[in-house]
């Protein structure tokens, strides 16, 4: 069987090899012992909100990141509603397509991709603009791999009385977020980021009292939260049917999650992969494209040496030879490529990136230059 | 690990150790080799439909089979499109449904879930209501297990210059069909069903010329079928996180059917399993719901037993506690329970339900009486 590479990336990602093992097996939909697995799954996911299953409940969802995006905003906006979309990279924007597309009314605050939001011009938005009912941002905006303030956002929110979205696709499970202070209505993520599973499913926690407010506001049958919530609810079976090897490795996922000290736990090893990595980039020569200030642990944008022999191409392709497999970058104004430090991945598989990407520019006669 | 048991469903089914094992590795979504995969992929489900690649394309949506029926229903319809759907099943309803959720103007043909669907009056429905555009119909319906008269009714949508629309989902890769002859738009069917991969996207055969035709009526980002298709047409690349392991595990299911002899070498198996199932129901009591003569070899739905100590819910117990797996009945207006002939089942798993089954009423004290 051919060997996996290892995938610097935000996902698909490098799983372990047990996560991937428990699929090796065909479990029925309607299964008892699947029923088991997804209720626990759904219980678990709050547990790492720190959310009460009174207040919050967990909706899994087909398809990937951005369908669990759409199932939240083509299902909880009443025909009346209208959308801030806060924005700095092409997640949020993506946001903010959708609601276009989906004839939802919508605004948006921009900024530069490089900048981060500043919560007091949402608060002034919002002051200005009492027609806005929901405001939607993405925690970390995988584009660049900045980290947005979304607990200073959401008390401005939830002083305006306005309903909350945080897309935390490739956040949660690795950055500590308690939804309930926030005053998170509905943050929405997938399994194959931070909580180490493969890719196949999204998944929303929602505020149980706006979920159950939303009857009628459906603009689809495939993507509704609150029809899937009541399948789920109802007997514990999703009313389509669900992707069962991809759910079975997440379970065990969240088991080795556990193992590894939970959330916190998780943290210490990627914050450790990013300085390490940053570190030895750095003294490489290449330099990140934000202020480090604003740089989370997830991802890290690398703008391009300034060397006539760099080409991003060859340099990709040389780094998959040597079984690394890094990601192109995505922000629109600079030439960038983009290093994950999440997934199975530590120490030993940071260090061969490393080692990699040295000889990678030796190969190519490529020395970045400091600045 | 524990065991899979035998799953006698209409999917997710039983799928070989080696669609599994392939599982066991990390592909980047963006790798060449992935994308190499899916390339191939796509021009397999042509061939095995007879579709030319100059005539038809292949698209991959994320999600289970509905979101595939979904993506075709919002997007291939124009705001002054109508779609005919003909029914007599849960799944014909549920097409309806989605469009009349997404507003599109739709007629339905009833029939009664044991009815076959007349063509005649298909035929009539369209010379009397110029403004159908579309017409939709379910080739298996799962429900019951009947085969509909696809190729009849798409001599007549030619005819009348409509769009036609099959929901191939539970056929695909058991009973042969030819696209094109039948004058299918768009055929619908998903990865954990006749070609025996696992849940995690469904996929849809497109006349080329009309799916360009389509542009602008799309009713959703995640589910625009054009765009997914644009998409994977520029750079072999799914516009969202594909389901990585999911596609690499149909890959080899795809390599699975050639070396079984296609469509025709799996046909013949599944009619076996069918027959050999059937013969062994009848023998110990049973009755199919459908008349033999309209009932498929994917999935057979048999009435429950006249019979004071017969408890489905126990039935359904002790065959499973027997690793055998069996399917709740959905037809509306008779106590029925489903067994399905496809996956990666043959004689021998066939011969051990029939033994479990046996078994399982004598311990319930059931002796089925024929009428």
């Amino acid at each position: 069987m051919a060997q996996s590479k290892l995938l610097f990336a935000p996902g698909p990602l490098t799983t372990s090899r047990t996560v991937k093992a428990v699929m090796m097996r065909d479990l029925g939909s309607r299964d008892d012992e699947f029923i088991a697995i997804v209720r626990n799954i759904r219980l678990r996911l709050l547990d790492l909100a720190h959310a009460s299953a009174d207040e919050y409940t967990a909706v899994l969802m087909q398809g990937s990141g951005t369908f669990g995006i759409e199932s939240v905003v083509s299902s909880v906006i009443s025909p009346q509603g209208k959308l801030l979309v806060i924005i700095n990279g092409a997640y949020g924007r993506r946001i903010a397509q959708i609601a276009t597309l989906l004839k939802i009314e919508n605004v948006t605050l921009d900024y530069a991709e490089d900048c981060k939001p500043v919560p007091q011009e949402v608060e002034a938005k919002l002051a200005a603009d009492p027609a806005i009912t929901h405001v939607a941002v993405v925690h970390c905006e995988t584009t660049s791999g900045m980290i947005k303030p979304v607990e200073e956002i959401g008390r401005i929110v939830q002083r305006h009385h306005r309903s909350y979205i945080v897309d935390a696709m490739s956040s949660f499970g690795a950055i500590p977020i308690q939804v309930a202070e926030c005053g998170i209505d509905y943050l929405i993520s997938s399994a194959n980021k931070c909580l180490q599973g493969v890719p196949g499913f999204s998944f929303v926690l929602a505020r149980r009292a706006a979920l159950i407010a939303t009857e009628g506001f459906a603009r689809s049958v495939s993507l509704d939260l609150l029809a899937q919530w009541r399948g789920l609810e109802r007997d514990g079976q999703f009313r389509f049917t669900p992707p069962t090897h991809a759910l079975l490795a997440f379970y065990q996922a969240l088991k080795e999650l556990d193992a590894e000290g939970g959330v916190p736990g998780r943290a210490v090893r990627y914050r450790s992969n990013y300085r390490m990595l940053v570190n030895g980039m750095r003294s490489l020569g290449f330099q990140e494209y934000l202020n480090p200030a604003d740089q989370g642990y997830i991802i890290t944008s690398f703008r391009y040496p300034q060397h006539p022999n760099f080409d991003f191409k060859k340099f990709y392709k040389l780094l998959s030879d040597k079984d690394c497999i890094i990601y192109p970058g995505k922000v629109s104004n600079t030439d960038c490529f983009r290093i994950g430090h999440i997934g199975h991945i530590g120490e030993h598989g940071t260090r061969k990136l490393l080692r990699a990407i040295r000889q990678t520019l030796a190969e190519m006669d490529v020395q970045p230059s400091k600045e």
